[in-house]
């Protein structure tokens, strides 16, 4: 199968998957559920649960009954998404090319929004309704390895330092911070989680830690890429306004991050040959965050 | 012992929990490490760790390996706090006596620091290092119960509907699905947790519940009047500030919520008389709710 046609498929898996889980939002405020799902559903790529699955298939375990483990980090994806957005934080007008949160629903609303998207995910993460064939000790595994990813030594204290460091001269020892806590850690929870559930053993989660590290890297190295050289249409964003942030772009120039990009995804790729034919559609999603223009 | 004596032992031993927690946040921003602790560390009651404390030890059951899971309430607790203060909220300026989050730190860290504190709670409830001798279904089951209680259908829907009905003219179902959500829910999952972790049967958990139903609208009944009539000195926030809120002082007026919180307080005893003896601390911290004055 093409990759192109893997993505889309999953895509969809995921977004059933994801409505599915909006259901069980029977008693709360109608405001409150639009405002989730209005960003949830915003055609995202939803990268982070298709590592999950494609990790979890290349260990040979069919992703069936962990599907909405897996969704919930896209609820996390989604709630990091609005927050970052807001006015106080980084102030964005727009997002896949529709207004953001905020703008739509006001500050509130976005705010609650968002802390009650990370709630839900942990509620998934935990509801018996959809983990009840899961072994308990792989969930508790499953929910530390993603707030561990997104908490105060992770994504959070990542974005922290992203917007302590907007407007400052700052370091490529910042850049790197900022990089690899609050792109590279989710990314490689993402990964890790689907190597978890797929019964990887120590030595095979480390190289898959290491090919989620470095895919997470590349995706940020692009994003700055994007940022710089994109298109406004096709990105979907409002670009050129990183200008005042940590990039790559700034710290090493264009050439060197399309380099550092490449390097990234030769070392992820190489971090997988041990699944042999199992790990074509993870070196495929990795050649594709090379390459992605969106 | 007396309860006075008892609350302050126990909330002691959470502050020193809280603390030892917080060594773990090592490479977290400096910054935003202390508006976390700013807030978890500003003398509050910590009532919700002490009432799953007490339930637990009602059952017969220590604690002493559950101190870090019931703590997690107190982050969650405190993060909701951070947001419900932020300027597009409640726009509080005092908490406890001392200027709010953002008042002191901005409000972009202090959304993070919220952020940070919900996602870490949920890291504490699954890291080895506190949770390993709980036996893991416990563990999922006490996560699902505090997600719950704190996400859409709980305390985040009850917040987003007392903002929506800030100045307007409101309801009595209104109010009671206000005050069930934002303040009840969460109260009686921290008794549900007690009880869970204390082994409690489903007949027991069901009587907890009620317990815990009732001590947390009394809590919100009392909040209520002490925003009313309460001294601001003692209760350590701006009073007066809640009459274009949905009260019960504005939906009963203050007699009938009087009567109201007397009636919770008896039914919340009533529901725990089948612990005799060992329900004493449970009785009394009712009894206590019924009568603070901060």
């Amino acid at each position: 199968m093409e990759l192109s046609a893997y993505l889309h498929d999953k895509k969809i898996i995921i977004e059933n998957t994801l409505k599915d889980i909006c259901t069980s939002f029977v008693s709360t405020p109608g405001v409150l559920r639009d405002a989730m799902e209005y960003v949830l559903f915003s055609n995202g790529k939803k990268i982070r649960p298709i590592l999950a699955i494609a990790t979890c298939e290349a260990k040979g375990k069919s992703s069936d009954d962990l599907l909405p483990c897996f969704c919930a980090l896209e609820m996390i994806h989604t709630y990091s998404l609005i927050h970052d957005d807001l006015p106080s934080l980084d102030n964005d007008d727009l997002r896949r090319g529709k207004p953001t949160c905020h703008k739509v629903f006001g500050e509130a609303i976005a705010i609650m929004a968002g802390d009650a998207l990370l709630t839900e995910a942990f509620r998934v993460l935990s509801d018996a309704r959809y983990t009840d064939r899961i072994n308990p000790k792989i969930t508790k595994q499953i929910i530390f390895e993603i707030a561990h990813a997104v908490g105060a030594e992770g994504m959070v204290g990542g974005q922290v330092m992203d917007v302590l460091y907007d407007g400052k001269e700052g370091s490529k020892n910042i850049l790197n911070y900022i990089h690899l806590h609050k792109t590279g850690a989710f990314m490689r929870a993402a990964v890790r989680i689907g190597a978890v559930a797929g019964g990887a053993k120590a030595r095979e989660l480390k190289n898959l830690s290491k090919y989620g590290e470095c895919i997470g890297l590349a995706f940020q190295v692009m994003d700055d890429i994007l940022d710089a050289e994109g298109d406004e249409e096709i990105v979907g964003k409002k670009l050129k306004k990183d200008t005042n942030k940590q990039t790559y772009i700034k710290h090493y120039g264009i050439l060197a991050s399309r380099y550092k990009l490449e390097q990234l995804v030769d070392e992820a790729i190489k971090s997988i040959t041990f699944l042999g034919e199992n790990g074509k559609i993870l070196k495929e999603i990795a050649q594709f965050i090379g390459n992605r223009v969106s």
